[in-house]
């Protein structure tokens, strides 16, 4: 019954992680199924959006049963490509960087860290999340050895562009972009943007509409 | 013209930060105004959506003239809070606390950390991006003192729950979250999550797709 030749929207893909997320929940608290009205509670999405949603990979929920949480969260896992094994590199040794390296949860769903790159001479040599940190200037070299497939992008605007053609000349196909730059890349590379600030400006909107509700004597 | 009564949709909301950095990077070359065609393009969203999403508040474009490029996003700002002076801190001087007490972003965008908080002995009484580190312990009496609107939760997870019972009863309104957990909070509180791992997960998609459809042949 699975549909993996349909395209699927990237507004559903950008939500399979969140599935994933509560299903592993769902799976460390020993629950074999959920309805979808049950998951929709524990998310806050309407249960015909999660049923929407998990058709697109046909066969999950069954009429009176509900979804089998571990065949689930495994398909979603192999959706997502959770299961390739793929290697990461990190571009950026300061406290971002750091901070991603020593980040468990990315290697608890299957990318690997193979090494960090700086161009700081008190820190190449040094380790970060138990990872080397190498020279930036060796990281083409470093490539050819040991080919990534992901590069994280750590380091400040102006260094960014260098690296990102240095990460695509070895053969990186995915970019995590914690700059605040675009980035322009070949077609055969995909880079998913992460900006800081447009969460902190999200949640500066929301404080104010509660602010202004609860002031206006609450409700909608 | 302006149609600030009306409900804006929470979708609508969080597109508004990148609308935000766009209009920003126009107004940083020098450019008065723009057509929803040529914003659309630069964005890569369709000029109808650009033209239904403005249009929730009213009065920006004009048929033939365009968007007025420094009244848009001051309105912007205006509506994501950014003239408000918001005052955030910071829980956990780790890595991840240092490289958002670093973050410039933050402060460019009117948001100005008033505290760090660490339970690290060696830690307490340092500096991150400026600002001093205190002891946890002392939040809800630095609270008293220094009231803040926004926390920032860069701390371990299993922590997590005692910062933020601290951070409300303290009369933190928005708490911008890194950690790994759901919170509960009251219902004047709001939360935005920030899960690092769902962009590297998206991203994983996106690479396999990509390798997917160069396999086949390429094209869509």
């Amino acid at each position: 019954m699975r549909n993996m030749n349909k395209k699927i929207s990237l507004v559903v893909i950008r939500r399979l992680p969140r599935y994933y997320r509560y299903l592993g929940e769902l799976l460390n608290q020993n629950i074999k199924r959920i309805s979808s009205k049950e998951l929709s509670e524990k998310m806050n999405v309407t249960a015909s959006q999660i049923r929407q949603d998990l058709n697109c990979f046909g066969g999950f929920g069954q009429q009176g049963y509900g979804y089998n949480v571990e065949e689930l969260y495994y398909e979603i896992g192999t959706i997502l490509g959770l299961r390739n094994g793929y290697k990461t590199i990190i571009a950026g040794a300061g406290y971002l960087g750091h901070a991603l390296a020593n980040y468990a949860g990315f290697e608890k769903r299957g990318f690997k860290t193979i090494g960090i790159f700086d161009s700081d001479p008190a820190k190449i040599g040094g380790q970060a999340g138990g990872v080397t940190i190498y020279n930036v200037a060796d990281m083409g070299d470093f490539l050819k050895e040991n080919p990534a497939d992901i590069g994280i992008l750590a380091v400040p605007k102006m260094s960014t562009k260098a690296v990102v053609d240095e990460m695509v000349k070895g053969g990186i196909k995915g970019l995590l972009n914690f700059s605040y730059v675009d980035l322009d890349v070949p077609d055969d590379v995909v880079v998913e943007n992460v900006h800081l600030s447009d969460s902190l400006m999200t949640l500066s909107y929301l404080v104010r509409e509660k602010k202004k509700m609860s002031k206006d004597g609450g409700g909608l």
